[in-house]
C-alpha cells in the first residue's frame, strides 16, 4: 500500500539522546526524504525509553499529523519498549510477525533465543511495507512507521518508506548567500516576504565563515513562486556571493 | 540568581531543522552541561518558526519541567519570533532591555537600526543572568532560558547557564564495551536490571565497528550504585573489551 500525507511528525526515542551520549542523526535523513516528495515535517519530539510516555506521544502525533515516524527502541533488550508502546497507543496487543519470525529463525537457526524473536514482534494489525521491493521492509501500523534507531538500519528502512509514501506537491528550495549582515537585510527581507506571501523565507547568519555572512532561503511547494522570490531578492540586494 | 531544578526540557526552534537544511547540534551540548550538575533532560521538542505554536509549547514545558531551554529564533529578522512567543506564553509584553540596548548601540553606533535593536528585546520581567561573570549573558524568564540557535553563540551562553543553574545530585555514568551481540546479552542484562533497580541500564548495538558489538551503559545519581552495577556486569559477562 501507499500512504498519502501532507504532514509528518517524528518521535525519536532513547535515553542516550537526552543524556548527551549520542548525537541524534536520523531526523535530518528523514527530513531530506520527506521534502522532495512533498511531505512537511512539522514536529519532532525526543523522549526517553518510557512505555507510557511513548504510547501517549504516538497517539497524539498519529491523530494530529498525516504520517508519524518513530526511531529507536526496537531491539531485543529490556530498554527496547517501542513496539509495546505503539501497540498500547492503539489498544492492540503485540504479536510475532510470521515473515520477520522466519527471517530471524533463518538467521540464527538453532541458536535462536527469545531475545532474537523479540525483533520479530509487531503491534497486531501492523503490516510490513517493502517486503518485495526493498531490502529492509519497514513496519507500518495505521499511519505510524516504526523504525529502528541505529542510523545505518534507519537509513536502509527509509528505502521502503520512500516507495510507500506519497505527499502532495514536492517542495522547491533555493538559497542565496550574501556578504551582508542579517540585520542590515531586514527591510529588504520584509519587502520580499510581503511580495511573495506563498514563499517561506528563512534568514541564517553564519559565524566564522569567510565567504558569506547570511544565507537566505526560499521554500514553497510552488517552484515558480520560489524562483520568482529568489530572483526578486537577488535583483534587489545587488551583490550575491552565490545561489544554490 | 541561581535556579534549582531536577528536570529540564528543550524547545528547539527552526524551519531549517525540520526541512533537512541543518543538522541540529545544540541538544547534545545542553545535555552534556546538564548531566554533571544533576539535571535530567526529559524531553526535547523541535518546532517550526510559528509564534502560537512556540508559545503553547513554552507554556506546557515550563509548567511540566523544572527548567526549560529554548534554542533559536532570537535574531533580527521576520522569522525570529521566539521572544514574542515566550512573552505570549506568559502573558507579558516585549520590552527593550536597557543593558542589551546599550551593548547593541555601542556596537553599531550611528549605524544602529530597528533590526539591530530587535536583538535587545526581551519578554517583560526577564532577567539577564551572567552579566557580571559570563562573557555572554543569557536571558531567563521564570524558569525559561531563551538561547540563540547559532551553535557558536549557544555554547557561549551556556557558560552563563552553568553558573546560574543547580541540580540535585550529579549523574554518574559508566559504560562497558563487549564483543557479544545484544540479543545474547539479554538474560544477563535482565538479571543486572533486576539486581540494580536504581540504575538505568542501556544497551546499544554497534554496527560496522570492529572492536566491539554492544555498549552497555550504567547511569544513576548514586555513583556507588553505578559502580556496583558495572562491576556486577563485568564480573558476570566474563570478557569485556574496555570500560569507560
Amino acid at each position: 500500500m501507499t500512504l498519502v500525507a501532507e504532514t509528518a511528525a517524528a518521535l525519536v526515542i532513547g535515553n542516550e539522546l537526552l543524556s548527551g551520549k549520542t548525537q541524534e542523526s536520523n531526523l535530518i535523513e528523514l527530513a531530506r526524504l520527506l521534502r522532495p516528495i512533498g511531505v512537511r515535517l512539522v514536529r519532532a519530539v525526543i523522549v526517553p525509553d518510557d512505555t507510557e510516555l511513548i504510547a501517549s506521544e504516538v497517539r497524539a502525533l498519529s491523530r494530529d499529523t498525516g504520517v508519524v515516524f518513530t526511531s529507536g527502541g526496537v531491539g531485543p533488550t529490556h530498554d527496547d519498549v517501542t513496539i509495546e508502546a505503539v501497540a498500547r497507543a492503539f489498544g492492540v496487543d503485540v504479536v510475532l510477525d510470521p515473515y520477520l519470525e522466519r527471517l530471524v529463525r533463518e538467521r540464527y537457526a538453532e541458536r535462536v533465543t527469545e531475545a532474537h524473536l523479540r525483533m520479530a514482534l509487531v503491534p497486531r494489525g501492523a503490516e510490513l511495507v517493502g517486503v518485495s521491493d526493498a531490502k529492509w521492509p519497514a513496519t507500518l501500523i495505521r499511519n505510524v512507521f516504526v523504525l529502528p534507531g541505529v542510523p545505518e538500519i534507519f537509513r536502509m528502512k527509509l528505502d521502503a518508506v520512500r516507495t510507500h509514501l506519497r505527499g502532495t506537491q514536492p517542495f522547491a528550495s533555493r538559497a542565496a548567500f550574501v556578504a551582508i549582515e542579517e540585520a542590515e537585510l531586514k527591510p529588504l527581507l520584509d519587502a520580499i516576504v510581503a511580495a511573495h506571501p506563498g514563499v517561506e523565507v528563512g534568514s541564517y547568519p553564519k559565524w566564522l565563515e569567510p565567504s558569506y555572512k547570511t544565507k537566505i532561503t526560499f521554500d514553497a511547494q510552488d517552484a515558480n513562486a520560489v524562483e520568482a522570490a529568489l530572483l526578486d531578492f537577488t535583483a534587489r540586494v545587488g551583490k550575491v556571493v552565490r545561489v544554490e
